[in-house]
């Protein structure tokens, strides 16, 4: 069983921080993004169907260049960027699948990115990182070297932060795969997201609220990095202290921004155990034969822990990306 | 590392041994089957054609229903029976893919299917044929055993015996992924198909020789399962001893109608190490995000060990199967 801990990220983009965005942001983003990114497949299962009663329609970003969702954010806060912005660059730190996709987006475009990564971050990510051409600063593993690094680099070479979700663009983009789910399926009744740091959530409510507001839109978490679910039903923002979940793209929590997009728009957050993260990523991996991380699980885990909430509904699933450390598999 | 050793099928069916199939069968078998099976998608990757400098297209019948080809070939027999042989039912011996394919479409025909297999076959197995409403009869884990209860249920019930590979209307439906392949991409210049018992690359073989001479055609073969390879060099149809693979698809060993037709239409076989199946069967999970078996990799592997052959080539590879044991992985 694999198990991480993560610090959450720290807001440096104060500014932009409660600029929320609207339905036509999300259009515009598609807009903007669609020559660069998959419009990726929307699968179905008859066998899980009839397992949980219900019909599934999976969005499938595992497909996504990078393997993940990240791409569509880190896309279009790229070609967002004015000239000159564009010219100094782009800069994050992270360690995952916004790492990658920010390197792969700043590549297409031209533009240098810089990612600041712990020096004892996974080879493998470092690899995909270097190899999409980034510049990579190795910190120490803490919040405090990471934002220091990231300011550093933004004070010598002006180059704008890109946060992986706490960014109004960057939440647009996410938003466009929801956009492009109800573009093939216009009946779907209820979509579920993942939600770690939140902007896929907010991006996805967004647009799925502004189209029809009858929709539901839920957020699926793991109960053991359940700040969304804590927050949502307190009405007070909470961070995770440490969390530890199979579920590594979701150990972040949320942000103001995000918080205040999700208390607006989202219907219910809901939680899932770790035992059916794993049992559902293993049941989409034998049964429709495609690799999806055991974040992307949670969303039908959540299903299968609440029969009764989805019995014969027509249900969109965000499945969030596929990237995952088979030589430490949580099974 | 998953290693399994199998003994050989022995043809009953002699009659209709050397009963040769030519392009007119596959493309009856096509139209008969086609409402029954998925016509599974052609897949590339962008990063895996780079890495081997050729252009791939994977005919995924990961996706198709059992998770494998062997469905197209199951269905073509069962639909081709007479009405009096239909009310008999069928029969085999298997306890691979096969079986379920079998169970299945005799499941979706009405008919009445009887499995054997041996007793210490895996559970998940045994699950499968059961769940597709099957008969199963359990027997010793030895050839003489399966035999006997095969001929016995043959007698008592008068099913018909479907050979997995050894059966005239079995090929000709295996042989229509490749007609699917080719339809959505007419300009691909070499077909590989993994090998085991030679069910698949025959009928893929009598496919695309018959609609295109120029098209290669190659057969993939694990090294230490080399009985194709060692047969289609010397001239004299040898079979494997007790070999043992990863690829647990292709212990099998060619009968004298699958070797007659390979001999026929075949360019070549190549034979790929385990480290290279293994390799890129994580290739292919890494980069598509899709689960293939070990089987299927080995046409990957062939490609990797021989880069000469294949450079900047239109390269159609049949991707034979999705069924893996994910808590018994060869890495």
């Amino acid at each position: 069983m694999r198990i991480r801990c993560e610090v959450n990220y720290i807001i440096f983009d104060k500014k932009s921080e409660m600029n929320i965005p609207e339905l036509t942001d999300i259009q515009s983003a598609h807009s903007r993004i669609k020559s660069f990114i998959h419009n990726t497949p929307v699968l179905k299962s008859q066998q899980l169907n009839e397992l949980f009663n219900c019909e599934l329609f999976f969005k499938c970003e595992n497909f996504q260049k990078v393997g993940a969702f990240k791409f569509r954010g880190a896309t279009n806060a790229v070609l967002s960027l004015s000239p000159r912005e564009k010219q100094r660059g782009v800069v994050t730190h992270s360690s995952g699948n916004h790492a990658a996709a920010l390197a792969l987006a700043a590549k297409m475009n031209g533009l240098r990115a810089n990612i600041v990564m712990p020096g004892n971050a996974p080879v493998v990510k470092k690899n995909a990182v270097a190899g999409y051409g980034a510049e990579i600063t190795f910190c120490e593993p803490t919040l405090q070297a990471r934002e220091d690094a990231t300011r550093q680099i933004m004070e010598k070479t002006g180059a704008t932060l890109i946060h992986p979700y706490d960014n109004f663009n960057v939440i647009c983009g996410q938003g466009t795969a929801a956009l492009e789910l109800l573009q093939e399926k216009d009946d779907i009744e209820i979509v579920i997201t993942p939600v770690g740091g939140g902007g896929l959530l907010s991006g996805t409510s967004t647009f799925v609220k502004g189209i029809n507001k009858k929709i539901q839109v839920i957020g699926a978490e793991p109960l053991n990095a359940n700040d969304a679910f804590i927050s949502f039903t307190s009405g007070i923002l909470t961070p995770s202290v440490n969390p530890v979940t199979c579920a590594d793209g979701l150990l972040t929590s949320l942000s103001e921004l995000t918080f205040s997009i999700i208390r607006k728009n989202v219907d219910r957050i809901l939680t899932a155990k770790e035992d059916s993260i794993i049992e559902c990523m293993l049941l989409v991996w034998e049964r429709m034969k495609i690799i999806i991380e055991p974040s992307s699980a949670t969303v039908l885990a959540v299903v299968k822990e609440n029969p009764g909430l989805f019995e014969r509904k027509k249900i969109g699933l965000i499945i969030s990306g596929g990237n995952v450390d088979f030589r430490s598999l949580p099974f």
